[in-house]
């Protein structure tokens, strides 16, 4: 295997389509920019489902279920779609705890998504609605209600993030029986305009970390926690699977710690070309292009 | 110098008082573990005082003036203090803005300390009171608006912390003139009640320094400004002052970081004498004492 990122010629792109059986897509910066559509990303999804590939998207979004992000993907035109290829971060931190057989009570730092994949599986939870009037005055110490239930604090986006919510789940992390996972930990979200920053789950995610010095397992992109998710019911194959993303850091280093050696970066989103230069080897991708669309010229 | 840290022997404490013209004292584990008094703290700090030689209060807490800070040593009983012998975070910081001349004006993350500080020096700022009413949904980034003269983000410790606030302090974070300056960075506060966790500064900073990949000047221990400050009103000799505090990685960090040689830990706080094992000789102190009242007998 070359080392350097290569660009598609004709060849070498029927070479690859040939060699895969299922294509993993990131969505912000592949499919759309938030809200529009990436020209040709659906056009191209839909002609490698022609083909017979199966095709996933696999995104560290907490804020959407399943349903939404395939009904979204549905709206822009992606045909044959049900929530079964989708693999977002709130549905598989539920089903991760499903998974260790948890049976107590999550304490929430999340979102409306988070709580319906919760709820989905009966797992029980709190933190979005509690304890909103409290307010930490330097003694009121005695006001702070934990409940003894809780087992487990569970991190996401949450735009209504406090500095109650802090206390709280430190305070549910001081518990040696308490778990901790996130959903993802990127820094900030995709924004349309340019002197705005929106953080992610990530710093919300560093301000509990830094108050406990515990650290979270997290569950999004690049830990390869949603392959192992994803080959656990579908049974792929890494050696006939293809990732496809945007962010090296995230996309192409989960394909790496996923053991998925094919990998194309596209420059939809928020990778520049030189971007690639003096980088660690596991965040280069095999191929790279400019865009799903611009590959539709090589089908 | 031995690299060990000593108990104190009646003979090498009085040597080392001989020595000494100033005194620098922690407050929380050292003066107090709030809202109690550790005993022979005060009566420690009068006999010194009687003796000729100065004595400062150092703190990281930036909930407190300087005007409180020096009230509240006064009703435990310290004798003939004033606001000129404490250098608190919420202070300094403003100081340095004004060191800097800084005109702009602040988008503060903080406490009302911070404000009386800042309206002291006539430094504008904004932060505390506006946009509360604010909540990202996911597309109302135009309801952000952003005032075109914050100059600087300054963060310390907010029992109001938003989501709301990291969106504002990392937007003004996106311009390339916006400084970033930082009370203090600990990761939580002293609490008397075991179960509970209050998160201080620094959790707040690392969720703004995680959303923009930006560091804050940080003005709190184990830094050296307090010092640097301290050095320019009262013209101290780094050769003739001792440190006294509870924490290796704030108070005896700093002392090195000052050039102060001359260490005390005291082992009424947070810090236990096994602590000092396999510990950085830059967090290593001089002496150890297991309080202030503990060393009255040799006085």
């Amino acid at each position: 295997m070359n080392n350097v990122p290569q660009a598609f010629s004709e060849q070498t792109f029927q070479n690859f389509l040939n060699s895969c059986e299922n294509f993993l897509f990131d969505c912000d910066g592949v499919v759309w920019n938030w809200p529009s559509e990436i020209p040709g990303s659906v056009e191209f999804i839909n002609r490698v489902k022609q083909m017979g590939k199966k095709c996933f998207f696999v995104t560290n979004n907490s804020t959407r279920t399943r349903e939404t992000f395939s009904q979204q993907l549905k709206d822009f035109g992606v045909k044959d779609i049900t929530k079964d290829e989708i693999l977002s971060t709130a549905w598989v931190l539920a089903e991760y705890l499903k998974s260790q057989n948890f049976n107590g009570k999550v304490y929430l730092v999340g979102n409306p998504a988070m709580v319906q994949e919760l709820d989905r599986l009966n797992i029980k939870h709190n933190g979005l609605e509690e304890h909103k009037d409290y307010v930490f005055n330097s003694t009121n110490y005695n006001e702070i209600e934990l409940d003894p239930t809780i087992k487990c604090v569970s991190v996401g986006i949450d735009y209504e993030f406090t500095f109650q919510k802090m206390i709280y789940a430190s305070s549910y992390l001081k518990r040696n029986d308490c778990i901790f996972v996130a959903t993802n930990d990127d820094s900030s979200l995709p924004v349309p305009i340019p002197n705005i920053a929106i953080p992610d789950a990530g710093p919300i995610l560093s301000s509990i970390e830094k108050t406990t010095g515990k650290k979270a397992l997290v569950i999004g992109k690049p830990r390869s926690t949603m392959w192992e998710i994803l080959c656990k019911v579908h049974g792929l194959d890494a050696t006939k699977t293809c990732m496809i993303g945007d962010r090296l850091d995230t996309d192409i280093l989960f394909a790496f710690n996923a053991g998925i050696e094919k990998s194309v970066l596209v420059l939809s989103g928020i990778t520049k070309e030189s971007d690639m230069q003096n980088q660690d080897r596991k965040k280069l991708p095999m191929f790279y292009a400019d865009s799903l669309g611009d590959l539709l010229k090589f089908i």
